[in-house]
């Protein structure tokens, strides 16, 4: 019964347990950003002050970027390793936030009450679930339920720099059974889920120039290449007409599902139409002869993400530009090879440069897809306490974003990756009014109590 | 032997009446930026309290946007009105300026000496040449040589929404027997010239929503429409291979040059080669199958000015946007008419549109091409004025950019537009480090002398 003693304590202590929330939330972490290179490293000091104070062996620890925070908590039993990261991304449009989004809140809504605030469910709401749930175990049970490693990065969100590195360094300390991620989320906002299949990711910068000054384009118009108009031609030129991605070896490593997979996910019953009109979509736009769900978690894609040039203030003005600038990024999938995407992208970019045209590339994040083996006992008895917590049988499942830190795991420190989360498909994460569910950081919180006791 | 006299006086006044300019760039009249309101109007009280102090009836004439400035002078003779505009472009990207745009001052330059600074030689140190010219006329002979209407526009960098209306309001009050337009340049830096053909402009502005909100390219990549990836197809469509512009009926009304204008454009020799360098490009990038000066003068274009979507900071964010701008337009030559244009643009765009996708449109300034008829005796006069002080036979030329006021003389106030003008290539108008040659300056009040002695 001393488990339901632990769930009832998370129970009382969750009005205490959401005001910590909010105090970290209201540290604008934005790792993107060097302007907000202090606050990063205020929100590893929070997590520090806040597990030394349940009595973890927690430190920060430096890195050429942002700091880890690493802790170390009892010393028998089976050893697990705990991911999250505290850093959010950037707020822009601010002005579409209804609130500033480093001054969060409790907020009721029509569809319950959500905690509102960057960062909220990406990913400091759903780390601190993990931490509430050891807090609670410690006060009703006064010591742990087994060895456990904290291991918390402050720069997901800028393409983790320094995390290769700095696992490769402390291999030793960092070992564990497994790797459980908290960053993830509830598959169509209401099943519990174990992500198995994450897309990778490459990331792209690109800048072309034409005349080497911005130029009036009544004077020049008509004799001089405009770099937009350069840059809209290779744009328009990575997908074809079926929504197949021209790049050359694109492909290459691209596996189909297995028949196996294929019935499990066609058992999930995706609403893709309910999906899509969650944004008021309802067209799947990818490969025209792919199911939706493939195209999310099984298919890459290419994306651009940004795009800039010229005069895009108010008004008008007749300015011929002389750079224009893109960010492109790739979800991978299988065994593609970011690095050779890279390079063919690149050629393929060159190769379409009219005369007197330049480009310079500038490489973001790259890596590879991964999955994880479930075979091991603890993915079963994990999958059996998610679903007694949310009495809904919990399920193996794909996921369209990139953690790269899944791979790293497994092809680092020899650790499968077990991917649980709590987040819902309208949590508007990376978007303006990020929210996350009081519901999903409650029951966040219990469903880890119950992993921890199924795992010990 | 007065003319003498004036040239004299105009040599000995050119340090005050440089410090005059400075004042007047030192006010930040950025038309196109309601942030520059106030700045706006006080450039106009600027040029009324100046030309006041000469004894011009000068006044400040509201409008719906920027105020005119309307003056009147003499009692006798030909009725000249002249016409500038006081306000200026935006002056971003601010960290190419080697200084404070609006801090101008007097540098020497390799080339010779330079008024540097925002509106120097787009239009301020233009407008004031005229003003320099009449200021010494009055001091040498006591009076003034003919009548003269000034009419100062505050409104021509952000399209001139004001001018027809007040045009057409105040016809009576501006009708002349020629309008005087100093807003052109020197033929190839070196060859005085007056603009007698001039092409139209259409500015149009798209925004195409895919989602409704910005979404995680993780979640959504693949499966959601790219709004960016629309828009780009979009502008990439707008010409063919050959360079041509593919919108229907865009070439209707798009004259071939006469036998007489392609010999005496022949010899001019114009230096494409040269006018590239400049800019590092070498390539003509028009049509094909036309000459340099054709594409620059006789032509039309489609630019594109400026786009935006998504993220554009530091770094990387892995968004899905929401939504995707342009700024797009077309420069017009012999009877295209802007208006049909407009509506086969907006039409293509809807038709290029994929499925969930919607377009908005916000038009800019619409105005026709436009040419004088060179046939009167003031052209022939006007020539052999600047021939004389420049000492280089002067030329009847065509200019690729747009001055609609040109048109709006001939259709509002049946008036032939003469367009003199004194600015070079180099000037950088509508870029950074915008400037004007002092010797522009100087012969450019030289010029006007010349010419008013000539017209009287």
């Amino acid at each position: 019964m001393s488990l339901d003693a632990v769930l009832a304590r998370i129970d009382d202590d969750l009005p205490a347990a959401t005001d910590r929330l909010l105090d970290l939330l209201r540290i604008p972490s934005i790792s993107t950003d060097p302007a907000f290179k202090a606050d990063c490293d205020s929100a590893a000091d929070w997590l520090v002050a806040d597990l030394s104070a349940m009595g973890i062996d927690a430190s920060k620890r430096p890195t050429p970027g942002h700091p880890m925070v690493v802790g170390h908590l009892g010393d028998s039993g089976p050893h697990l390793l705990f991911y999250g990261h505290y850093d959010v991304q950037p707020v822009d449009p601010l002005d579409l936030w209804d609130r500033d989004p480093f001054d969060p809140e409790i907020q009721d809504t029509p569809k319950g009450r959500v905690i509102r605030g960057r960062g909220s469910s990406d990913d400091k709401g759903q780390l601190m679930t993990f931490v509430e749930a050891l807090r609670a175990w410690k006060a009703v049970k006064g010591g742990w339920p087994c060895r456990i490693t904290f291991f918390l990065e402050g720069e997901e969100e800028s393409g983790s720099p320094s995390l290769v590195p700095f696992m490769k360094d402390n291999a030793e300390e960092l070992k564990a059974d497994i790797a459980l991620i908290c960053d993830t989320g509830l598959f169509e906002s209401r099943t519990p889920a174990i992500v198995t299949m994450l897309r990778g990711l490459l990331g792209e910068e690109l800048t072309i120039t034409g005349p080497s000054l911005d130029l009036h384009s009544g004077m020049y118009g008509g004799i001089a290449m405009n770099p937009i108009r350069v840059l809209s031609r290779i744009i328009a030129s990575l997908h074809n007409d079926t929504g197949r991605i021209t790049i050359p070896g694109f492909y290459d490593g691209v596996p189909e599902l297995s028949d196996e997979l294929e019935a499990q996910w066609q058992g999930l019953a995706f609403d893709h139409q309910q999906f899509l009109e969650d944004v008021d979509l309802s067209h799947p736009a990818g490969e025209q002869d792919r199911t939706p769900l493939e195209m999310i978690w099984s298919r890459p894609t290419c994306e651009v993400n940004g795009i800039w040039g010229g005069y895009t203030g108010h008004g008008f003005k007749t300015v011929l530009p002389s750079k224009a600038h893109a960010k492109i990024s790739f979800r991978l999938v299988g065994t593609q090879d970011p690095l050779a995407i890279r390079e063919n992208f690149r050629q393929m970019v060159q190769d379409a440069l009219p005369p007197d045209c330049e480009v310079s590339f500038d490489g973001h994040g790259a890596g590879p897809a991964s999955g994880a083996d479930t075979s091991g006992a603890m993915f079963e008895a994990a999958r059996k306490a998610l679903t007694d917590e949310w009495r809904t049988p919990a399920a193996y499942i794909g996921c369209g974003g990139s953690i790269p830190i899944a791979g790293h795991f497994q092809n680092i420190l020899g650790m499968e990756p077990m991917l649980v989360g709590f987040g819902k498909d309208d949590d508007a994460i990376h978007s303006p009014n990020e929210k996350y569910d009081l519901d999903s950081f409650h029951k966040g919180i219990r469903s880890w109590a119950r992993i921890l006791d199924a795992l010990t």
